[in-house]
């Protein structure tokens, strides 16, 4: 992908005939100290998650079971990329609105943090985000929005 | 669970109809802090792991799908648990021979570790690890190794 704000990384993997292993650390796999460690789970089939975006937090997102879809947006481009591998995650920088969907029966999606929780660091309304990538809306004139 | 070495934990859960999360904060929930995470994963049911135990490492196993056992042992007592769900976990001191056994088909097993990889940190065989723990088996004279 040609974007520089979020990555797809291919994570190690030590093969073995008794199951898989992947190793994540801290500063070296994923450029942050992993302060939080949260998943989602129990998810019903076809759900999607409400899409947020962080204004300082750095993220990973891996499938640990099953898979799903990411839908990733700077404010200017938007990729939808999936998940369905345990060695593959994808890294996200701060200011990326994402929005996950088409969670397969079973699915369980970890995320590693670059920080403790702070619901002062998110944006929750996609306008405000936009507002703060891209300043005001009618400063950008007739710049279309990933259309 | 009468002893201090291992705890079973009961983690965080925010309950959503679209899918429960749960987050795990370094030196929070887990009282180190997280430097590496690492996943087993495509595990053929029914299958195991081979038994260490660390020398200085603390760790937290939790199943983020299906289940399995994990056998624990501190060179005098010996317990078997069970995981099943993403909100339990099992932290662990150093010095605990652990062996992870009974996998159902599907299976994720996570652990967050206090430390990056280091192999000179393993007890690979069980009677080094004792040696350790109880000193050499002669000076124990009669005393009964977990029977």
């Amino acid at each position: 992908m040609g974007l520089e704000r979020w990555k797809t990384v291919e994570l190690p993997i030590v093969h073995d005939s008794r199951g898989n292993l992947t190793f994540i650390e801290s500063n070296r796999h994923v450029p942050f100290d992993i302060k939080r460690v949260y998943y989602l789970y129990d998810i019903p089939g076809g759900a999607q998650r409400g899409g947020h975006a962080h204004k300082t937090l750095q993220q990973m997102l891996i499938a640990m079971s099953g898979s799903f879809d990411v839908i990733l947006d700077d404010g200017f481009v938007r990729q939808t990329l999936s998940l369905n591998r345990g060695y593959c995650g994808i890294y996200l920088e701060k200011l990326i609105w994402r929005e996950l969907v088409n969670f397969s029966s079973g699915a369980v999606c970890m995320v590693l943090a670059s920080d403790f929780y702070d619901e002062s660091d998110y944006y929750r309304e996609y306008d405000e985000f936009i507002k703060a990538v891209r300043g005001t809306p009618e400063a950008l004139g007739n710049k279309a929005l990933h259309e």
